[in-house]
């Protein structure tokens, strides 16, 4: 028996599991594409959010990183991150964590808004570092990337402030998630450097140390090298998962996590096989395949990778603790109750938020910020 | 300044609000339906799976409870509940745990498959309550309540175990949730029953300590007496929740529980307020209204309830942790980044499980097992 048999064999809950290797390569391949294309690596890990996996970063010569709250930010802090930078809007109901944060790290801060950069001027202790975002295209946060009007108002509020130093101008390109193909992506990727140097060209005579920050994975999956920006903040690359897929990010192949899954009934009548594995564990993000809503998917379990079952066996329903599989007759007949089955899910940020902690497929336990019992230090 | 405005200054991040008295309310009225009734109350703890909130439901004489999982069962029987159905089918790969729990308390397992029933049979040490899970029309799990051949294997098979002890025939009526109206509720809950008391019938001669046990909440809400069961298992009443108002089971005034979100960014132009508040802890559960999704609603904080803004505000859009908010621009106007906004949740037993714990409207810490952090000692 090797020891990943024997370890499956002990699982008795919903439990998620990561494939050490994927998520290894995945790691490797998007460092080497920072390295390649001359640019800082600064990995959003609101993904993982596991201590554990970021020593894998670590180890790839990573040592900045992108968080999306300063709860992660203090948990990271406390791993002995030192270059945080919170790609979320400033919350002020959080400025005595600013302040602890911002006198033990190199902390860096987003915003948009003139009564959050003029109260982060009046409130903070330690010079912390502030990126304007701006908005290229996805219409979540940000200031229109053509108002120049409101940029060079907050610039002025962050010069006068003596504590807020400039980083540059940072985006998101959210809209990438709703593209039909990859060369849409590609081209949403190019319109939105395109309009962030618009900006810099504007601006680098007053900041000449300013960069340009843009996130997301799908776009750093899909090039050779990466132009006109200086640094690149994908996260949901670490494990990918069944929406990249769809999108084209990525292969089956590549992605690194999978809930294994106790089956607990099975109705042949109706082509359904039943798993204790719910909403409070994959979340009920889902995607649209042949006008039909799936929340995951049915996957064989190889040493190296996760296969699909053929025919495709999707996760169709969701309540808090009951999955529903449409399943071939054929594959149901396969399974008893007390099996288990392994189900890829449709976005990994979420289901790893719910799951809280992780095993390899060997079984080493892997920490999950949510599944942390012990207090924070920094 | 009272406690509630008191404590309102102190939040700093998304913090489920439970108002005490609505929720004491709406124990107590569900209580009285079943005491009126003459049935058993045995309220499914799933939703709001808090040891305090429990404590609640005792003051009401209710000592006997339903969960969704065995971790719940050890949870709950750790904060010394004796009785406890586990209303989810068995997971073969927990007996072990099932056995520890057998040996403490009255617990009670849900089955529908000849290979669990045997399982248990041959593996169970100590004596356990046995329901057979009837499908009355839901179609999630449960034997077709017409299928009284597999009844009578299973019964069967439980008669000659020795161990198991059958209770009688169990039903969620989850497909009330697909109701267009409050007498299709109704007229579904009343279909469920004469299935069930088809068996009943069938089957007391034989066991005529068989009971009779439904679950759901809106047909419970929506009536005044209860007929032709033996226990009623609603769970969600304890909070309610937009979806329970979309279906007519609650008023907006029988929600118990609120998302205190920090806003953080606004954009009258396009009639958005974005709050700290996301994927991460409402849940990505929605409703449809007017053809658009909504995750949520925004709501004024009063002394005893939560009333909708006007016109309303509904949360469009959700990230891990970014909430927006469609909302006039007037509305909007007196926001300012900082402020505090309140949000109904559509799925309380989803946003109570991601946010793992919660405070009362003055101020007071009420436990939830996922923010547990101390082993569950029986």
């Amino acid at each position: 028996m090797t020891d990943t048999e024997a370890f499956v064999r002990s699982i008795q809950r919903p439990t998620l599991l990561v494939n050490e290797s994927i998520c290894r390569n995945n790691i490797e391949r998007m460092s080497a594409l920072a390295q390649r294309s001359g640019i800082t690596f600064r990995p959003h890990f609101k993904t993982h959010q596991s201590a554990s996996i970021g020593t894998w970063f670590r180890e790839n010569g990573v040592f900045s990183i992108t968080v999306s709250s300063l709860t992660m930010a203090r948990y990271f802090a406390g791993h002995h991150w030192k270059d945080i930078t919170v790609a979320f809007p400033v919350n002020l109901r959080e400025i005595n964590e600013i302040n602890t944060l911002a006198e033990k790290i190199q902390l860096n801060l987003l915003a948009d808004h003139p009564v959050v950069i003029k109260t982060l001027a009046g409130q903070l202790k330690h010079e912390t570092g502030i990126f304007i975002e701006v908005d290229t295209g996805s219409h979540r946060t940000g200031v229109n990337w053509e108002n120049t009007d409101m940029i060079d108002a907050l610039l002025e509020t962050i010069g006068k402030s003596g504590i807020l130093r400039f980083r540059g101008f940072l985006s998101h390109t959210g809209n990438i998630y709703s593209a039909s193909s990859k060369n849409e992506i590609i081209r949403l990727h190019r319109t939105a450097t395109d309009r962030m140097n618009f900006l810099k060209e504007r601006y680098l005579g007053s900041f000449p140390d300013l960069i340009l920050s843009l996130g997301d994975t799908p776009s750093f999956s899909l090039t050779d090298t990466v132009r006109n920006i200086d640094e690149m903040r994908p996260g949901n690359f670490v494990f990918y998962d069944l929406m990249q897929q769809q999108l084209g990010a990525c292969s089956y192949e590549d992605i690194a996590v999978a809930v294994a899954c106790p089956v607990v009934a099975s109705y042949p009548e109706r082509n359904e096989l039943v798993v204790y594995g719910g909403a409070i564990h994959f979340s009920k993000e889902h995607l649209i395949q042949e006008k039909q809503k799936i929340y995951g998917l049915a996957v064989r379990f190889t040493e190296n990778k996760w296969v699909p079952l053929e025919p495709a066996a999707p996760l169709t329903a969701l309540s808090q603790e009951h999955g529903i599989l449409h399943m071939d007759n054929r594959q149901i007949a396969a399974f008893q109750p007390g099996d288990l089955i392994y189900i890829l899910p449709v976005h990994s940020c979420l289901t790893a938020n719910l799951m809280g902690k992780y095993l390899t497929t060997t079984g080493k336990e892997l920490d999950h910020m949510n599944g942390s019992y012990e207090p924070f230090h920094l």
